[in-house]
């Protein structure tokens, strides 16, 4: 039986492929996780075990999908960065997000019981969604990035008093709410030391910048690297020799995928790590 | 800190809403899953544990989204069909694409010890992609549902003769490969019947047939209904009462949702259920 | 010298085909024309000449471009529709538009003087924009049309009302404005009898209907066909012998191209012209 | 009479906004021109009074649309850029598409009659299409304005050779066709100069370079800018003061739009009009 007939409805799929020479960042969200915290009994304001098993499905994603160069995670979403030169799947949108998001939840599911061995997953299961959007600038990049790293701050310094608020202070959600509504930071870094001698400085870096998830190479010296030069050197599509990029994929594969929580927001963190805008594997570095 | 200065990145999404008042099926394919079969000893030609384990999974996504009114699964694919009236998620490509990954691949990896007790997932684990194409018309739509059952057929089929070749005649895989150049289907049933007295038709629906998952309700009397009338009696986007909404709601939730081998090529199984057309929940059948 | 280096540029041209098997309308709109009008002279609240013209210009794109089926205007704007089976410039979106609002706007400019002979054209001069939309049943399109129609309506009644108010009530606009504001048909009806002696329905069709352009062929009896089911008989993408559709290429340019001012929100003017749904040409009238 | 019932038709749109901090690239082509150009009997290889009469379209169209930084003609294509911060339309494609090819086709039909006072316009009327492209990068940017210009240098050179020995050489085409087959620019420039005495190097400029339309300020020094940073400088979506905005709209509508033959590939052409990266109006020159 020929299958002929009916193949015509193969015409009827549209392409996605996105603008070439554009940062691709996918990012995807946990659904309906506020529920599934409950479910799960998540401590509050941050469950350590939560972001650890999060960010170890990011270090999975980034190890299977070597063309990712930087990850950046809070809470229950994470974006992963595709640089601009990558034409992984030829670049279609459905295939960079659908893979992503599968195998993030794979990895989530399956490292699930390392995390919370006494709580086991029953449906319905954790799942994620998620979308590409394309970045034509370092400085679009950049700011992408920074624009979630502010928002881990905002929203955790929030949350962190709005906790301790409930939790130390004994107030209901509603007058905790009420407690801190027109404040500015300043205000709550005043409630949280003055009422419960917490210095938000203090608290764990994962919790107040997120997580960067990257591979690992030798830093360089500041300032002898300029992060949006380094990027503007690839700006045309440019076809590497084989043995170029056979050499890249090697040393890309042996490098160290890392989970750090780092400020991204200030200069200094692109400028000592190249090899993020110029895709252009580092040195590994030595052995301790 | 106002996060105001970064918040400009956001206009760089663009919206990928899908065409209103068309039928939106969402396709997704294990990654690299020939790998992965080999990996974990897949029997050959069909190994029913998969099988059963990527239908669980499929069951598993049309009980967590309810809009889905048919999905259609064979080997490591499955296509889930979205009413063309349905707004979930406001038709957005990346969002149902994702979700149905999502969840899909949470299923498959929790449910995996159920089918496949004596060998534990490890990594890389078992990942979907996955991509949404709209179908204008139900003649559209029974056509591409159509062109995965033929296509399932004809797999079968030379799949059933190609592996009989070589576990019970002896062959490699290049001269099964030769021996198959060229034949038709009464060719392949002939060498089956003949050399390994296997009938053909006597093979497993669900390898033959493939998997349809849907609600099930009472069967209508063959003719009284016409599946291509029924839904183009919703041509619009109508907006159903509140009522009538949670209504159809309450008896979808009650629906059983269940896998059968049927054939999907014929008028017959769609006229018999209307409501796959109408998108109206029917009635629940009594309990024997 | 070769140009393959620069020839990459080409792989940022994204595809922009519309959905196959679907309605394919394309609106062009003046711009600018409340100036425009008010330089050149326009009647109010309907100017004949500017009407003339935009048909006549509408008729022409239709004779150029034989893939259209049917066009409605009013005021400054025109609708073209494709054929849902339309495969013209393999449905690249840009092309489409880009194509009859070109075309559209010479004969705008090169049948001015026609029409106003007295008041040549000068810089800035008349331009069009236009978008492409796809609607995917023949209930869709229809209502598209109608949606058209009674806006022409409302804006027609309320217009002729407002101008007789100045015109022929010494009204200012703020004042004819304010009188209007609230008011519904019946009332404007009212106004225009009582204060006016003007019979809203003896007004123009060409003004109250707005203009309808297609191919005559002989009229059909009422209740002989059923426009959407002559639509759903060429649902999928069926491929013509070539005779057939050379046969059928000769009869549409034998076809009178005619503009009237009918209503086309009933199904009457449809079923009585089959060939607009079913895209075979009908049968030539007779000449008297 | 309301018209809510058919309103809903308005959601088929769908949005088509080009991605921001792009360069955006409107190209459009005359449609069928061979045949036109044969019509109105155009002078072979080039005609001057075709080419002015693009020239002078482009001109007003630049003049009608401020936010167009630089155009670029050959035979019967021209190419518009926007700046990439320009928000024209709100960067709506079908919009920016068919504004600019109406309003070039206004001016070529209207100007027709001053190229070619004797031969008036018949049916049917020359038209264009035209589509949009976004080039993230100013080297991409720059790279579309060679990939053009070296075209017209290899077609005209081409044609140029074809032509002579035709007019000149008093072959058929067929003949020319193949004398020139797998020849290399410099064996074309010898048939010119060794058969027919033409230095090639002498043609006209406008032939062997094309057109470049942009608006003119004082030139500034060589070296004393460089292009690209210009532009990186704006490299986000800024937000300028009103009165900034204001006032760099009236120099540009003091600036004088001028159409040259220059070469557009070397960098000195660009760093020498800064404000053509930068969207910064320059110097209004001195009146001489």
């Amino acid at each position: 039986m020929a299958n002929s007939k009916f193949e015509y409805v193969k015409q009827f799929e549209q392409p996605d492929h996105l603008l070439p020479n554009t940062w691709v960042v996918v990012r995807i969200d946990g659904r309906g996780f506020t529920k599934f915290a409950t479910k799960y009994g998540f401590e509050k304001p941050n469950d350590k075990r939560a972001l650890d098993l999060m960010n170890a499905a990011a270090r999975a994603v980034m190890a299977e999908l070597p063309d990712i160069t930087i990850a950046y995670g809070v809470s229950d979403e994470y974006s992963f960065v595709f640089h601009k030169t990558c034409v992984l799947f030829e670049r279609r949108s459905s295939k960079l997000v659908s893979t992503i998001v599968s195998t993030f939840t794979a990895y989530y599911v399956h490292y699930w019981s390392t995390y919370f061995p006494d709580t086991p997953l029953s449906p319905p299961l954790p799942s994620f969604d998620g979308r590409a959007v394309c970045y034509p600038s370092v400085q679009n990049l950049r700011d992408y990035m920074s624009w979630r790293q502010v928002d881990c701050h905002i929203n955790n310094l929030y949350n962190t008093t709005f906790w301790a608020l409930i939790q130390l202070g004994g107030l209901g959600p509603t007058e905790a709410e009420k407690t801190l509504k027109g404040t500015y930071a300043a205000d709550k870094n005043e409630i949280l030391f003055s009422k419960f001698s917490i210095n938000y400085n203090n608290e764990p870096e994962i919790y107040k910048k997120g997580s960067v998830v990257f591979r690992d190479y030798e830093l360089v010296e500041p300032g002898s690297h300029n992060a949006a030069v380094e990027a503007d050197n690839v700006a045309e599509p440019v076809q590497q020799s084989r043995t170029q990029s056979e050499n890249d994929q090697k040393r890309r594969a042996k490098a160290r995928i890392v989970v750090e929580h780092l400020d991204i927001i200030k200069d200094d963190f692109w400028d000592r790590r190249p090899w993020l805008m110029s895709n252009k594997p580092g040195k590994i570095p030595k052995e301790p």
